[in-house]
């Protein structure tokens, strides 16, 4: 079988199976399936209850003692840290130009490794030795310890995105046309007339009132007829039909 | 106190206090505070141990008995939904254009509220009745639920992330000068001499392929002085000096 998924989620020593079902379950979500760790603590792991749908990921992780051989094959190889500093004698990105950049790598010929350490202590100097560069999730600097399994799900939303995506909004939806508005104001004019709400004596100042009332609504057009279907009803109910 | 946060998340019917911390805990990390919870299943979820650094958004966090009065104030009340079909009577938008409506809505005078559903089966028809419209995050049709936590953290990296940030990469480290690079491939031709690494008949054509290796790696100038300590040192240990 040859493996079309061209990333590789590394997790370095990590503790809790918990997290390791719940990185198996972003993973299988955002349509990845390469999952390795180093060293894990608890190698009941694959057992994780947390991998909702996602068992066949952990089946097929594969399990290395050290960060070296973990990362032999690939091509490019990034690590994660929340700390903001630079004293990490390596490049540093946020995370949106790094989404960029291992986006363009995922179609190169070896894969990517994107790492993430462990959950107590995060990458130690001797993994991010093996990066190329490091990248940081933008979370608050008094608070950036993210979860591993929410840390790993926004990386893997990040990949995913789509540019094109966030510039698709829905138009508008079409209003009523002014006849179906005019048909409307004359109907709830005959509902109010009769239910005692407007006044006889100024019956002209409430007609202008009423109509721009409605203009106001922003009605679409599509819901035109269930709102003059609704002021039909309660006319009938009131003893009165429509006035010709 | 002036609350500035405009967001409020609330989670309908949230069962497990587990992934309430750790809503809580992605909340702190990007910098929200405003916790709303319809219904809760377990009213024990202010000692949820995910919440690390996070119990102050627990402790502050609002209950209410409907969804109706979770979202009374808010002028744009938004839900989440994994399903990708439109059989849900309201628009429907990927999480990228989602998150710049919000966005453009955080500035607004009342607060913008963004709903998740219970673990297990996500928001009702009810509950999306409340809302104007919905969104999904561009999980895959085949395993589109997300966990609660880790669909949290994905939106409000949404909305914390910056299309700015995206274009800011580093530029290429500076590389050596031609002078540098000469003096490298001049040591090195000097140690694969005396090292036995280089045949002394081909001697003309090897240098041109050394110079050659020298020049594709892309040396950063600011190493440039390490590789030559480093091939002195190796020249000294073999009993050569440089050659002047």
């Amino acid at each position: 079988m040859v493996v079309i998924d061209p990333l590789r989620i590394v997790l370095v020593t990590p503790r809790n199976p918990l997290n390791i079902g719940a990185v198996a379950r972003a993973m299988s979500n955002f349509g990845f399936t390469q999952l390795r760790l180093v060293n894990p603590y608890d190698v009941a792991f694959k057992e994780a209850r947390s991998a909702v749908n996602a068992h066949y990921v952990l089946e097929n992780a594969e399990i290395f003692a050290t960060v070296a051989e973990a990362v032999a094959d690939c091509g490019l190889v990034t690590g994660t840290t929340s700390v903001g500093h630079r004293d990490l004698h390596l490049p540093l990105y946020r995370l949106e130009p790094a989404g960029e950049i291992i986006r363009e790598n995922l179609s190169a010929e070896k894969p990517v490794a994107l790492l993430f350490g462990s959950e107590k202590f995060g990458l130690s100097n001797e993994d991010m030795s093996h990066c190329h560069w490091l990248l940081r999730i933008p979370s608050r600097e008094e608070h950036g310890s993210i979860n591993l399994g929410q840390a790993v799900a926004i990386c893997l939303y990040e990949l995913r995105r789509s540019s094109q995506a966030a510039a698709q909004r829905f138009a508008p939806a079409p209003t009523a046309s002014a006849e179906e508005l005019e048909r409307i104001t004359s109907l709830l004019l005959h509902l109010l007339n009769h239910s005692g709400y407007l006044n006889p004596t100024t019956a002209e100042s409430s007609e202008l009132k009423i109509r721009r009332l409605v203009r106001r609504l922003g009605l679409p057009a599509t819901d035109a007829v269930t709102w003059l279907g609704i002021f039909r009803q309660i006319l009938w109910k009131l003893g009165k039909t429509e006035s010709p």
